[in-house]
C-alpha cells in the first residue's frame, strides 16, 4: 500500500485543504515551494492511464478552483501543474497526483525543455496510429 | 488571438488527434519527444484558474485514455503530464494547454526538484487560508 493510499485510510495525518467524494488535496511535505499542494484520486491506481473517466474528469474540475485557492494564499501569479508517471518520469509514489507548484522566484518547478522539431512524415504517422488507439 | 485559438478556428492546420465537444488534442509541433501531444479546451482562457469547472473536467476525463493511445503508439511506460501558467512557469502560448510528454530514453521532459521541507506552523496557516479561499 502507498503512502496515499494510508493518507487516504486515515492511517497517516495529512495537511487536508480540500476532499470531496473522488479527490483529496493536501500540501506536500516537501515542497518546491510556498503553497505546494498534492491532489490525489480516492481511486487506488498508480498512473493516470489507468484511472477511470469518472476519477480524472473529477480531478480535472477542481484543478481551477485549487489553483485560485494556492494563488490567493501564495500570491503566487505563475504556476505548474505535474503529474508524473512512472520512475523514469519522475514519479516517486506509486498512486496518482497531481502536484500544483508555484513558481515564486527561483523557488518552484524546474523545467528542462529540449524541444525538436516534428517530421511531417512521422506526424501523419502518428495521427493514424493514435486515432487508430483511441478507436479501439 | 493565440496561435491555439487560430487552430481551433481552423485557420491554422494541426496534426488533430481527438477531438469532443470540449476539447482537442493534437500533436506538438516542438515536440521533446516522440507522440509529445497537447490537449487544449475550446473555452479560450489563458490560465487553468481561469478555467469553467466542465471545460477543466473535460480535460481530465480524456487524459486517461489520450495517455492509453500516446503509450500504445510510442511504447513509452513513463510520461509526464504538464500544464503551465504565466511566462515565469514556462508558459509560452496563452491559452490553456496541457502536455502529454512520453518519457523515452533520454528524450522527453527535464524535470528539476530542488524540494525543500515543509514548515508545521506555515502548513497550518496554509491549510486554513487555502479553507477559506475554497469557501469564498
Amino acid at each position: 500500500m502507498t503512502i496515499f493510499a494510508k493518507i487516504l485510510r486515515g492511517e497517516i495525518p495529512c495537511h487536508r485543504v480540500y476532499e470531496d467524494e473522488h479527490v483529496l488535496a493536501f500540501l506536500d511535505i516537501g515542497p518546491l515551494s510556498d503553497g505546494h499542494l498534492l491532489v490525489i484520486p480516492k481511486e487506488a491506481k498508480a498512473h493516470i492511464h489507468e484511472l477511470s473517466d469518472d476519477s480524472a474528469a473529477a480531478i480535472g474540475r477542481v484543478l481551477p478552483r485549487l489553483a485560485r485557492a494556492v494563488m490567493a494564499v501564495t500570491g503566487a501569479t505563475a504556476y505548474n501543474i505535474l503529474q508524473n508517471n512512472g520512475a523514469a518520469a519522475h514519479q516517486a509514489v506509486m498512486h496518482v497526483h497531481f502536484h500544483i507548484i508555484p513558481k515564486l522566484g527561483s523557488a518552484g518547478l524546474g523545467v528542462g525543455w529540449n524541444a525538436g522539431s516534428l517530421d511531417a512524415a512521422r506526424a501523419a504517422e502518428l495521427v493514424k496510429s493514435m486515432q487508430a488507439a483511441l478507436s479501439r
